[in-house]
């Protein structure tokens, strides 16, 4: 059997090693948790621009109002109060392609838009002609205008960190505004996706940025699930709106 | 029925509020991941103190090797590629009182010994009169010290943060000694817990940092998983381990 | 390292054998799934009053309305379409001692009693003197008596499994009327432990009744929702009756 | 907003009605699980064959070995020993399309077949020209044939209940030697998908089986796994197989 390798780290009695730094004599009180988060995920400690902005996008979509996934959560640690982690689990797995791992999507898209040449026009069609959405278009609250997006964009623009996937993303916009034959809302899972392939993010790593986010803002909800109970009545507010018949 | 309520956030058309504060327009681009999640948290921006510690704790619990909860997640992942989500679940699945979530036991402990008095020498006789293990003692690997823990409580210390918590836990080291007989490693849950106390975070929210910080390690697995698969290895040497009766 | 084993299962090329027995060549279409389940667990064939009332068991606790993990499943189905297992476990995690666990709660109370002589007010005095719940009793809908509860003492006693911890069963209730000063309704979390003690399974298999049973009505819930998909709408009302302020 | 609704159950003081009929004064003692199953997924009490079947097949799929969604599950119960329901949560979510789900996948592509006009050699070659595996072939234990398959297909010969998509299965097998150039082992999958839809089940359902069954294998791994405990000991085989450079 292939001996099965990894290089993120290693523990001796004495010491922790992380991606070959020393955790505690090193690491430890000099990376801040982004930083060490951006070192763990890729072996590198992040430059300047790298660090601002897996701040920016960790920040961006961590909260956002009551999801179905923080209701789901707290209903769960109403059932299961001294299962913190059984409430965060039922929440992340919430993060499919239709909600919260929507960046991942996006990512794909940008980088078949680089490899065919940049024509999102021809995307845009086929997309369209299949009758399904265009992944990183449309949001059920913002518009015209998410303001998440645009101020990833902003920034992205301000600092010179906007490539060509960012420019990809806007012109797609263009694009989904003429084939749609209306502007659609691009929400926040499109720049999180284009800043990080600008970044230097692979595109399977780009879905751990709204995870590890989302997380935080699970816990968040799951704190104050336990000192203020509220999962029974959301759940008796969603049972109350079914029709059993 | 009672009208539930939540202070984290809420959602305009052109506008998300957190904590009270506008996000794409203030919070994003300002404050750190690290800050934003203690502003989720507790309702407050950090101090500078609390920053420090808050970064420093989620760096010291977020990875540690080969740990069974990453090769549950690993495997897992072998088996749904495309679930992300799914793998990071059942790896924060293990994060439970044993092996990850300790620190939520420590903190109760150490709560316990305040309110009290602060007896800690009743506290670990009637734990080891009771069988029992004490949260935040002994480590399979890390002997005679966690350097983790070391690290913490030194940081604690030169930085003026160590409080009645860091002061409990530390007489509760050499009680442990006195009563088992030997010396047992404070492990890293034991600090975190302390420091989180002594920063004023209340007990509830303690376990929040390792999972979180977990989650992070957790995605750097999988990441590394989906470029160099070894899910399924893993599993093979664990299946091969046992002796089918 | 100590060397693991397992007396479940092994696989050949040519044979799968469960429990000692050939899957394909004799259990497979001689056994029903509960009867399989049975042989699982204890590695034993039921008897056929055990197989009458596994079936009794796990069709008493599979369903029960809107419950909150069948809302969290479908919410996160809605998220997620394409995950099913993952919707599962997001329902599943919900089978905590508050809800759907409590029968592993009820058992231990039961082996307690037991093994206390059967001083069941004693018990009933105790817990109501820490302003404790009594597990198995009181519900939020079915009053004065869950039909479900009342239909297996019914028949186990009508088929002579009935036993003592049938029996220490109906004293705790009586007990409980006594102590809290009126009738608490006896829910089937109660007479699932009471009956599978009485049928001689060990305390920690319990939860496993109520686990496999609700697997079941949730993936009629996932499957529905598939079908005519109201997880969205569910999230929606239950978001709507917050108040974020 | 649109009302949403549901068909399963709904719940009264003193009644629990499930798909029209009365829980505990009609099905109770009456249906065995597996019928009950049946009735909650289909709104209808299964036919004999329906039962015979539903039954052969939870039977064939439900326990496997020491496979890696109970590795997981084994070392999620070590961490969190209190939470039966979080480690098999951990252990379902391997139910992805690689080796506990392929039965969704399988069903899929019997619909399509059969959508098509049953041209299987099309199908065959354009799956080998995608170089991507055919859903329900290659088994890394069983070969040249898996017996569970095989036992499926002989009784569903043997009782009549084998129609177009077992045929369409069969012929799927020749096609895949052929392009292959060699016979794949047809893995248990597969039947499982072709009689499901012989029986009427939709596609969307099919699943279910697979994951109800494998929720009782798991049940059975974690009741052994608290009497007998070697999660962490197979946490270690893994991590000792780990080259971590």
């Amino acid at each position: 059997m292939a001996r099965p390798c990894t290089h993120i780290s290693r523990v001796y009695p004495d010491r922790v090693e992380v991606r070959g730094r020393d955790l505690a004599g090193d690491l430890m009180g000099r990376l801040s948790f982004t930083e060490y988060f951006h070192l763990l995920l890729t072996g590198r400690e992040p430059t300047e621009e790298q660090r601002f902005f897996l701040d920016l996008l960790l920040v961006a979509i961590a909260e956002h109002g009551m999801m179905p996934s923080n209701v789901a959560a707290r209903m769960t640690l109403a059932a299961d109060p001294g299962s913190l982690q059984g409430a965060v689990a039922a929440g992340i797995l919430g993060a499919g392609p239709v909600v919260l791992g929507t960046s991942e999507e996006c990512a794909r898209l940008l980088e078949e838009a680089r490899e065919s040449g940049g024509d999102v026009d021809d995307i845009a069609r086929r997309i369209h002609a299949a009758g399904a959405k265009v992944p990183g278009f449309g949001h059920p609250v913002h518009r015209p205008l998410d303001p998440r997006a645009e101020r990833i964009l902003e920034l992205a623009d301000a600092r010179g960190v906007s490539g060509p996937h960012v420019e990809l993303a806007r012109r797609l916009r263009h694009a989904v505004a003429e084939v749609w034959g209306k502007p659609l809302t691009m929400n926040v899972a499109m720049p999180i996706a284009a800043v990080m392939l600008d970044l230097g993010f692979s595109s399977d790593a780009v879905k751990a940025v709204p995870i590890l986010a989302r997380t935080a803002g699970l816990l968040a909800h799951l704190v104050e699930e336990r000192e203020q109970p509220i999962g029974f009545l959301l759940a008796r507010a969603a049972e109350e709106a079914v029709e059993p018949e």
